[in-house]
């Protein structure tokens, strides 16, 4: 039920005109009049109201306000589904006990260095390659990276360590090549409201990491999340990766408090990915440690063997020798609060 | 020129190392030591350094970070043309003294609605009809617009008025239909950053109306205009809607400090649009007349015949006479600083 | 009234707990039982509810959410009262058809500069001087203000120019000096919730201008008027100077729509601080007549004879012949909305 | 060194006035011309120029912008003191390998309640005991604490446990009588820039716990630091409790990051605070777990026996056997990452 605040002044012709139009979308209305405020109890699935009806109601004659109760997200929802939702790639399961480890380059620059940390970050432990092979960049001048090519260097890093891959997609026509290719289809974080492109990857059997918007709350997260269950495809995962605050110390605020938050919300399973959360190597690890104790379901970590000849993102990413050693501390991390990794 | 600031445990071999770098993109490095820190001036035209290249150097040994001078953005920039850009759509100008006003709903609903609304806001004084036919929307569940037959009925409206025609585009594919029926493309907020939908629009003759993202700096916008600029349609038009803050009390934070920001950075106009701005009816006069007192080129607002039947955003719409009265009332203060509307 | 919202496994037990606590507190329960959700209507002035007692009742075995209807400030309000406040000091009313300019350097640095500035502004049309006696400063190294010397300063320029005066106020133990030179007490941002001044400020008869914190929301800053209005100190002008976000292009992000939503919520005036609204000259004055064209009751700018050797924020000082041209410009634009300066 | 960036106009009158300006003030000028930018480094102890005089230099004739590269903060700087800071109170040391837990009742409610809470506290391996006996309300209808009723149960309650005691300062008036009373005086989050409290607080000799203000960046706390410490008082504790972003799923977004991000900046030992984080009970545990991980040198945590006849915050205390369980639990986090609790 949501619940409808009516203004002193409302008239009684007021309420009828807006108990008729509940009425006319198969709600049922509870008038409640108090001595300062009159409410009204919208009775029935309210799940189903849409945004521009509780507008509707929100600008009729004599509403004060509109209090939206049941959560506007249905299939993402805890209450939809109770038990936690495990994906399944390549015999690698995330939402489980075991935390997997995404690891890899920002973007794929050429087969020899993708393949090299390839080795490495498999060597390491982790148990996905990541890689750009489509990069939206801020800039037009910059490299917007390798396209299909840079699909192959990946299946062919998977081919040789085993590792399955995550790739972005950034542009409904690319998903029919891109799903060729990858093993999980990633929506970044400028894309998290495309509503087209959610809806492509909906159709779409590939699981879908969707990372949370710069300027998006949690709510507006599940709703995208939503977007992409709505047809159909449920395997969703959610990656925080930092909001846009107004420190400039890091180059976003990683909000871990949404983990535990998600963990109440919905069954959808939870990564972070500290290297966009902080932007700076140096303080990698520590959020990633910070991660897995608040209760990530994954991890995605940004390494480089040659971090300053990186063609994006060198700052934040680790070499080799530092993943290694942060996969060896993340071990106890994981076991101090049940987990494996 | 840039400045890259070293740190003081910076080795002479670092040094070396972040010189051959620059020399092998083509630029030339200016040694300043001082007592507590050595700093390198990048001589050249560093308006080609990409963001990878400056993260790769800030990545680099012996650096403690790089300060960007020259602005990362060219064709958009003041310096590059230092009169104001004038866009002329079917005889109406943007950017020049006159200030057009776009108005009508925010989606359209159907063929008598929009021609209502079509009617009343010319009559009013507006010189644009805007209108939605493909929603960008947080619920899958809600309505999205009416797509092709959205166009169509704001085709009609603007064939009995004489009004050009602004609508938004969200999907690459949608382009070609868009750009046959209206005047101006509208490019959304939530896609500010969808840099394949900026390159896309920049390959049409048609101007575009570029958003302001919710999270979006100043910096970053000018870069997506810069994105659609690249590919050669200089008919770019900045649109201030809002940005995301911690105030609920209304739905955005109008951030009208952006229009002299602008001025002073571009020769693009700048439009703003304060009914997404404040989200509330009531506000939005105020917020017009502030806008144009500011320096605004334009303004872009929502107008229903029947904001509580609205489909969409019914909360923040103007009433006709509503809007005629805002129309009469910015008369004065548009001559105020030396415009007409 | 306000809404008490119960969770779905809410018991009978819970129920009664809750109405119990409710009647102990003088206050009447309706209870709404709906097919998904249950919710608590709470009859009675809930307006004597406390933070904590809501809080008490959130954290209660059942509830799921407490919905705040009724404001949590009543001096404040306007529904407390309906005719806007003036403040009249020394023949000049704030809150009136004319909108009144306070000018002056943000510091007194000396009698001479503050002479000479006070002066000019009130050739240009000024109606107050302001200038900081007391100045909060992030730095300690910082000049910290003349403290009484520049509060005699400021009431020599006062005799001489006929400005009536407006300095801040930083600690409880400083009033009753400021006092007697000042005519309008000043709280500045970083103290909007230094809840003992305000109270302090509260037992004085001087009127007292209330700027807004800078991630305070309209609502707290409300709730902070009613500090000192609560002590009996109905003479509060509230002074909104730009909030902090991620914007980085101005110092704050100046929110002119804080001036249309306080003057539907509250009675008392409300003036813009543009200076350090933007934190650039070249901004002040589209700004200025912006927050004019919104509805502003007041301005507050700063002046300076030579910016550059101000020993504060001399960036974003206006020059006198600035602030004359500024003066002259503002007029039509007062007049267009039915004001006068 | 810092940076003076001139703008393509600038004269060499402007230029020589600069120099002439900095030669004043005792520091030498570098001049670097680029074939765009023409810089001035800036040689000497710049961290002794203040924001005034920095801001007078930007607002010269000639200037585009000033870089400050050289750290506006020093006694709190890492470069100050290489080794961390450890301040040992009662035997109990803040900033060693061992983690201290500060817990208690956001408010002194009463004697008994207080004594309860402090066993419970103390028997679950707590090794501070907090209390507010001064409270910050934003209503001034709020419970504003016991005052010094309030101080004499804290050190009763001490008495019988061997706790050492919290409790925060809002007044410089207070100070005294706080001090005779308690172990470690806390500045809250709204007194952050308080800067006559900082000094107070700064001439006494009882450590200081300074929580990170709402809208705070970490230099600006770094700076609040250094005005404590610039009166002698060297023992300062930071302690993150939570930021004011957009999202409210929680009350504030604890920024974790900031704990590695000050480990690299400062000496001075970090707490965080879970509780006011993230202000709901059931998002307490897994932060501080997350916050240990992250490096917190100690963590500070509201519990309460009857949350919800807690006079304030009791949504977000924990009950005592939810306490006791967290103390269990954090033990192995502690240890996963070399530390104990």
């Amino acid at each position: 039920m949501d619940i409808i605040v009516l203004r002193q002044d409302a008239t009684d012709e007021d309420i009828r005109h807006i108990i008729k139009k509940l009425e006319s979308r198969g709600l049922q209305a509870n008038l409640s009049k108090g001595t300062e405020i009159t409410i009204i109890g919208v009775i029935g699935d309210t799940s189903k109201v849409t945004e521009e009806e509780e507008d509707a109601i929100r600008a009729a004659s004599g509403v004060e306000n509109v209090v939206r109760i049941v959560k506007p997200y249905k299939l993402a929802s805890r209450e939809f589904r109770k038990e936690n939702t495990e994906i399944t790639v390549r015999g690698i399961t995330i939402g489980g006990k075991k935390i997997p480890v995404m690891a890899g380059p920002c973007a794929v620059e050429n087969r020899t260095v993708l393949g090299s940390i390839a080795e490495k970050v498999k060597a390491s432990g982790a148990t996905f390659l990541r890689g750009g092979a489509f990069k939206p960049r801020t800039s037009p001048y910059a490299f917007q990276g390798l396209g299909e090519e840079g699909l192959r260097y990946l299946a062919e890093a998977r081919d040789k360590t085993g590792l399955p891959i995550i790739t972005e997609v950034m542009d409904p026509r690319d998903i029919e090549v891109i799903a060729e290719y990858t093993d999980i289809i990633q929506i970044g974080a400028r894309n998290m409201q495309n509503f087209r492109l959610l809806l492509e990857v909906g159709s779409s059997r590939k699981p879908v990491m969707l990372k949370r918007g710069l300027a998006s709350t949690i709510k507006e997260w599940l709703m995208s999340a939503e977007y992409i269950m709505s047809r159909g495809n449920h395997n969703v995962i959610l990656c925080e990766r930092g909001i846009r605050t107004f420190e400039t110390a890091t180059r976003n605020t990683l909000d871990l408090s949404a983990v535990p938050v998600l963990k109440q919300l919905t069954h959808l399973p939870v990564v972070v990915d500290p290297s966009h959360g902080v932007g700076k190597r140096d303080l990698v690890a520590p959020m990633a440690k910070a991660a897995v104790a608040a209760g990530a379901d994954g991890l995605i970590i940004e390494v480089h063997t040659n971090p300053e000849e990186a063609m994006s993102d060198g700052e934040q990413s680790l070499k080799p020798d530092q993943f290694e050693r942060l996969m060896r501390e993340l071990k106890p991390v994981a076991a101090a609060v049940g987990r494996e990794i």
